[in-house]
């Protein structure tokens, strides 16, 4: 693929500085050669810039009159630099149409664009709108519905009845709509409750590799708009999350729990049962959400790495801090 | 489906107060309608069991007077609502027998009643007992036993040699019977240390997707009846799991560490190697089990969320603590 | 399988104290009988070792004389035992070729030698090199180069371009080379970073189930030779891990982090983007690795398991800590 740079600009939002070229793709100002792009959106990189073979580059304007070459000029290179990513990278897988490997029940409903690869299961009553791609070995149990552009990888799960919108990528390994954990004491053994939900995932999610999302009880399990989900992240039943969240990589969800609109939630966060996180919300990696948060803001918890000889002496102290506590105010009342 | 509710009553073990109805499937109160079945559980839902469209509510007997509509009475609402979520909802998946598309070894032994999906790949020497059903894409190697009844979802992997009991479930991407982790220095490198131990999984054990559990190194990993192990769980080579244990999403148990009986350990809990935990006890979620726990209670060990501002204060301290304790016994002294 | 005694002790490295005899395979002390050879690393074994039924043991000189049978003596008693479960267990299955049921793209590159399990998927320009296995349902896209006599077991997915070294063993359910974690704020949703790196793993990788390694970015995210990554971790895109470093079960590594050769990671630990970790480097299990280690050493931040009662009240003074610091500030101003 080639693109003028100046088409580059046109279609990115930024304008050119200095000569017309040709544009192959991108690269990371410490690879970048000639016929690529690359940006910088830090002063560290000043040096490298000076140094760069790239043919282009993407940069403040203050950074404009130290650059070698013709630059794209913006007060936000990474995002510049992403959507020329997406120009110069289409999609261009060249497979098409039903491999004759995969299974396809008769009565799904299969827009004619859709390609599906060899030893996927589609099942009956299935309904895969237009340019749907769904990878090798992937199964699709009975009266799933996916959206129009749709990319469901290599190896992926889904179960029965889950709807999952338009624009969204599905990556290798997922597992939507197992049951939920749900049991009961009967007598001496745990009695299964069926899990009678659905999920539902709406336009334009995106779900890491090996992440798993339990169907709903009675109720669904809901998975808003533009919601990013990172690899290895568990959402349990029930469970809510709301527009243009994004949570990074090993998080564990646990059911019913609600999260709001536009959070930003970091990796290896627990999100304990049935509470509710608001609309804005960050969490720091490693949090333990053990409450509810309301209000907008910063939540942490987590501790710090220490020289394991420092942490041994200390960590023998928390067990005694409610003491600590009186004897200091054993001591202030004594003053 | 459609159920008597007098015969529901009869065979979840409750009785019938009000009219008798058709009854063809369970649902939630806030969604239940003619025709379902639905419970309360707590006062809070007294307002919208006054109001609800249900054709009959399980719920416990002081409820009775506000419900509008016929009744099974029961000082546990929500078990009988599994039982008769049971009821009616019975497997009826429409598929039989063994998958042209499934490979199944000359030799394995497959009784009549089990159904093996697309893709599916059983090995020599497997044996799958009655109303076994493997879903597609599952991979099965050699002399792996499968009691009766047990389902086993798309995309599970089960090494070679792996015994599992019957009426267990295992969901979408669980890997049974990898090697565990066993690694030994050898000069500059590390040697792999051969995994030649099985792992053995008793009656009426439960699965979650993307759980792993790994084969013993020398003797056996084991997991006793009725254990229920939710997603994205890690069971390490050698480890025990007594009977009805409940364990939820993202735990990860290391080598060698001993569970007992009708435990209950929460989500995102670290448990170290080799050490044990006794019968009945109680983790809460995000606790690190640094050590052996003997006696039945309730255990924890994890930071509560706060503020990152406050935090940020608070966590530089806990590097102090033992300071902290010394500067107090200092002023003790001194007072 | 069957050695001598002698035999094996040659090969080992040992020498034979006792009788020469036939040995067919290894077993743990407790249950080692006739024809098998066992091993005791700790004197706590001493009198499992009196009673045995091993035919020969792997022991310490000090432990010959109550040594009732044949002995190999070492001051390493387990790095021997691991040698000798290598020799007499071979890998022995009893496949060859490709599967007619397999996918293999006309232009791959695949060496007389491979096997390729059923249901496997080979795309157009990948590299199997001698003795490479692809167990059943594994997805390899496009242009993936395999090394010599490397393994992968069942239900693998590796996406296109991704490059792994020779003698590697890759785990049921691993993800490979799926794309990083990248977006950007756009308006008011978030825009994809195109991920245009690769994965690169070096010679001698073993990489446990479920475990998941993202491409990078623009450059790629590498493993180098000799890792070990047991189940269940997450490598996000751009991470580099140094020469012959061991990690356990459920370990989070976020994107960018770079980690030295040697080091020890313990299990569930949590790796904080951009940082970085020098050689030699221990962490204990469950730590998060908020800032970057230098010093070689042994680093830790868990809390420790506590019952929940006296958990209760010690972890509600922990956002009172720095409150706590400036009253015994306050105290030893006063005294």
């Amino acid at each position: 693929m080639s693109l003028l740079l100046s088409e580059i600009a046109d279609r990115i939002g930024s304008k050119l500085t200095g000569r017309d070229c040709k544009i192959t793709n991108v690269a990371d100002i410490t690879q970048a050669t000639t016929g690529q792009l690359t940006f910088i959106n830090h002063a560290k990189y000043l040096d490298a810039l000076k140094q760069t073979s790239a043919s282009a580059v993407i940069l403040k304007p203050s950074w404009l009159e130290v650059c070698p070459v013709p630059a794209l000029v913006t007060d936000n290179p990474r995002l510049l630099f992403a959507r020329a990513a997406i120009l110069l990278n289409p999609d261009n897988r060249d497979t098409s149409g039903i491999s004759k490997l995969a299974v396809v029940a008769e009565n799904a409903d299969i827009h004619a664009s859709v390609i599906i690869e060899d030893h996927a299961v589609i099942r009956s009553g299935c309904r895969l709108h237009e340019n749907v791609y769904v990878g090798a070995g992937c199964v699709v149990e009975e009266n799933v519905t996916i959206g129009n552009n749709t990319r469901i990888y290599a190896n992926v799960t889904i179960q029965q009845n889950c709807y999952i919108g338009g624009d969204c990528i599905i990556h290798s390994g997922v597992i939507i709509g197992t049951d939920g954990f749900g049991f009961i004491r009967d007598g001496d053994a745990y009695l299964k409750i069926p899990q009678l939900g659905n999920v539902y995932i709406s336009n334009n999610v995106e779900i890491g590799a090996n992440t798993t999302i339990d169907r709903g009880a009675l109720l669904d399990t809901i998975i808003h708009e533009g919601v990013k989900l990172d690899n290895q992240i568990q959402v349990a039943h029930n469970v809510e999350i709301g527009r243009h969240t994004i949570i990074s990589a090993c998080t564990c969800i646990a059911g019913s729990a609600k999260i709001g609109e536009y959070c930003l939630i970091g990796g290896g966060v627990g999100i304990r049962d049935n509470i509710e996180i608001g609309d804005n919300v960050v969490v720091t990696g490693r949090t333990f959400v053990s409450s509810s948060i309301k209000a907008q803001g910063t939540y942490s918890s987590s501790v710090l790495v220490d020289t394991t000889s420092s942490w041994k002496k200390n960590v023998m102290r928390f067990k005694h801090l409610d003491d600590m506590e009186k004897r200091i105010k054993k001591l202030e009342q004594k003053n």
